[in-house]
């Protein structure tokens, strides 16, 4: 087996943008977000202060310009890219922009209309410092192309949909060894690991030697990222000092890559006998998440879904305790669009994948979430993440 | 014992700033990059696409601004900041530039001149869309001072210093973990989560309830990010489908968080009784990784410790295996200036923090490369790592 979106999908994709490239009387796009060039060729590589770009002709050969430490790595992970120029390092002798311009020159792109997704040329990380790429290629068209692949992004492939719930089903497990592990006195810092671990071994050896991450040094990421006790009222903690105790609330959370896809997970765990307050929100939050899931359909708009919970929380009078939207779309990033957000007037398509996760949070007091992956329908939405829900199973004794 | 850098230190870089920006003739500095945002204050937030930034006027209160999910967060974790203004989501029903052109208004900078890390206004990630902030400001000046921060961070302070030391031990003990769990038939993951938890687990019990990640999920990364067997040639390798066997070269390595900083340290490892060429490469890439650290001292150009490892390779005729330069600052983020590197005329200074990691690669074979954290000094260098370097210390039998 094969956790891998196949060679010929990848090919549809750059059709697809060839398409969109004759269509606005474009020669080339040029694109240096790795997740873009990931999602167009299947290359996964680090993006840091070294300038690295895809280029990809209307009919020339698609092109990975970038630093020398890639040019290797490129042919074992892609066919689709057919030809690679570098540099041997930034900042260099000749700066890196000099010789993108040259690579173009090459590539008789010089003088032509070149859509590109950023106007300096260079992802831009990690302390570079460099001349826009137009300074060097002053005959050049830019266009701004920011849009297009994120745009093609938005809807999911069947295989990239399998991809996703190929990650569910370990994400499961994952989370299912948190609410193992995560006993009294426990660090949530050794809990993640543990659970990281036992999960990435089970999957290895279940999926088999084909399996590899692609685009995380670790295929599985499960934790809590500091949401313990009081600190799960903050809905983007990292760390926290205070290990877990009986009455604590924490949030228990896992991705895993699959294929270069990941859903997301999360169940809000109560340590001990929940309290009537502790019980209090826990209904209210889960009840916003159905009535928000519940919401999701082709054609709905996504404003309509933020709506739905915050429709619950004012209802239970604990509308003050949100602090943030319902969800957001996900697939190769932590967040994506499409946002399920009141400002959002876009309509849900099916084969979008997003999160749903309405939550609560009482400072001082605790925070409620689940978040769940949902794939949108033409009938209404399937739920992709199949974690128990309710109170009785993540009550933790 | 507390493992963070002291608020007097913090008040002491907000002060520099703002003496820059009275320089400058500036009323106040902006700044959109988290790392800057948690070198000035000591608050670390997830960036997301959510818009987020620090405003410092040069008389005025330290604000955030921000989603709403941070508001809470920004008190508990900084004193810095004097007050947060806030969101409720991205994109929302007024998008969160239009309120962040309000609340400049509200701090009496909407026709100001205004020091700015990033002419948008905002990081911009994840599929963030808006319009710049300065269309939204029309009446402020934006001056650019991306480089403000990132100078200030160049030369590191003792306190600094001393974070980056505890980070170094306990990344050797990664290492050595690493090294004593890498055996024939184990897969690198497994390896690196094992490590990770293990020496997590001992320094979280060594260094005491206050110790907590500030900055990164995880306190400690240690593994090969898929550099195992042939895959050691490429030296941005990610993921590996292949398991340790005899015969491997394998490049460890460990970063470790102590208060938002970390030292880098990397061992080239052979599984088995090392060839002659094994020993060869190895020999070389140590020599030329000693003739690197040797020029290092305040005042020299960081071009020549690059040469000196490059001129090592090219006597021993193996400087076609070259794929990247000498090495790079570090502290704050995985790689940081002043570059290591042949066409980078500036030269060390006293105090700066760089990585030294020469490497060769061949591919087909493997890959060699030590990487260690070394002080700048006015008498020369300090290293801040300090595992075994010899192939004896490194082969696994």
């Amino acid at each position: 087996m094969e956790f891998l979106i196949k060679e010929n999908e990848y090919r549809e994709r750059i059709e697809r943008v060839r398409k969109v490239l004759r269509k606005r009387n474009l020669d080339a796009l040029y694109l240096t977000n790795a997740t873009s060039i990931f999602y167009l060729t299947g290359f996964s590589f680090i993006s840091t202060e070294r300038p690295a770009a895809l280029v990809i002709p209307i009919d020339g050969k698609i092109t990975f310009i970038g630093p020398l430490l890639e040019r290797e790595h490129v042919p074992l992970a892609t066919k689709i890219i057919e030809e690679v120029k570098t540099y041997l390092d930034y900042p260099g002798m000749k700066h890196p922009i000099e010789h993108f311009a040259e690579f173009l020159k090459e590539m008789k792109l010089a003088n032509k209309r070149i859509g590109i997704d950023n106007k300096t040329g260079v992802a831009g990380m990690w302390g570079y410092k460099g001349p826009p790429l137009k300074q060097k290629l002053p005959d050049a068209k830019l266009v701004d192309m920011a849009d297009l692949v994120p745009s093609m992004r938005l809807v999911k492939s069947p295989a990239e949909i399998a991809l996703i719930k190929e990650s569910a089903k370990w994400a499961n497990l994952a989370v299912s060894l948190l609410q193992e592990y995560a006993t009294e006195g426990t660090w949530d810092v050794e809990v993640a690991l543990t659970a990281s671990l036992d999960a990435s071994s089970i999957m290895k050896k279940t999926l088999g030697a084909n399996y590899e991450p692609l685009r995380s040094i670790l295929p599985i990421s499960a934790g809590f990222r500091g949401q313990i006790g009081e600190m799960s009222a903050i809905p983007h903690a990292i760390g926290t000092k205070h290990k877990i105790k009986s009455g604590d609330v924490i949030i228990a959370e896992a991705g895993v890559e699959i294929g270069g896809y990941s859903c997301e997970l999360e169940r809000t765990m109560i340590v001990g006998k929940p309290s009537v307050k502790h019980k209090r929100y826990f209904d209210v939050m889960t009840k916003a998440q159905d009535a928000a899931i519940k919401k999701i359909m082709d054609g709905v708009e996504c404003s309509e879904v933020d709506k739905a919970s915050m429709n619950v929380f004012k209802k239970a009078g604990l509308d003050h305790l949100v602090m943030h939207h319902t969800g957001h779309g996900l697939g190769l990033e932590g967040h994506e669009p499409p946002w399920l957000d009141i400002g959002n007037r876009e309509k849900l398509k099916a084969g979008m994948v997003v999160s749903c996760e309405p939550g609560i949070y009482e400072v001082g007091f605790a925070g409620f979430r689940h978040s769940d992956t949902v794939l949108v329908t033409e009938e209404g939405f399937e739920l992709l993440t199949y974690y128990p829900k309710d109170i009785d199973s993540l009550t933790i004794t």
